[in-house]
């Protein structure tokens, strides 16, 4: 076990860990749009007017993927993340559209070792993102893989 | 409503839209790792060798976005489709690993007409992302908004 500060040890039911904020822009929407999710209101001004969501909106798979870059430069990166099984639930609750600031936290909200793998725990968590306005544009939750830093102990 | 193919009617509660084969290439997979979800085993072949996914693997975010888009491909650029409030799950069962040739289907669970807006309908449906070896890598379930063809004989 090297020096990552984010071992499974270190996750405490409870614990809030807050990172951003983080601008986005019509270019990187569009740019992602374009090679992942080229819907009309993903990709320009006037189609996303026309649509439900009001303006050029961010597809849901950029807003997610900037969430995860967030989380990794806050503590992910810093951590012995083994990956996660999946995703438990994923909402968007309002448009991200070009220009907003977003925001964002984990909680902590269960942790368990594996009864499997020796050395590896299970972190469960949710996750808000938000905008410039303080309005929760996505919620996600999920569980995360991390090996101990000290598996003995345990 | 113009012509495109596929409008709330058109799907019906068993259908099956089959989507694919696309490759993944290393040379995507880190490009899309290096923006948005930088942890070793994404970036580099021998990180991914000492992880628990056995080689450079694919970040889950990239194979949920490639996944959008071969559905995009399949059907719903092709649609009357006015994106997703949601995601109920995602499931990781197997890495997706450099080369992999992955093929999808997306099964009609069951759908709805919208009470408060006139015009759209809900369609929930499971997908399944598989590799060449036919083991499913991928699945997910969420509900998409459809603007119907025919309002008024809804």
């Amino acid at each position: 076990m090297d020096g990552r500060k984010w071992a499974y040890e270190d996750f405490a039911v409870g614990d809030e860990i807050v990172f951003g904020p983080r601008k986005v822009t019509a270019e990187d929407m569009i740019d992602f749009a374009s090679q992942f999710d080229p819907q009309p209101m993903h990709l320009d001004e006037e189609a996303g007017k026309a649509s439900m969501l009001g303006g050029l909106s961010a597809s849901g798979l950029f807003t997610a993927s900037v969430f995860m870059r967030m989380m990794c430069d806050a503590y992910i990166l810093d951590s012995t993340s083994q990956g996660s099984p999946g995703v438990d639930y994923v909402n968007f609750r309002k448009p991200v559209l070009a220009g907003d600031e977003l925001t964002g936290k984990t909680i902590v909200l269960e942790k368990r070792v594996s009864k499997s793998k020796p050395g590896l725990g299970f972190v469960s968590v949710k996750h808000e993102l938000a905008n410039q306005r303080g309005e929760v544009v996505c919620e996600m939750a999920n569980t995360g893989m991390f090996l101990m830093r000290d598996p003995v102990a345990a």
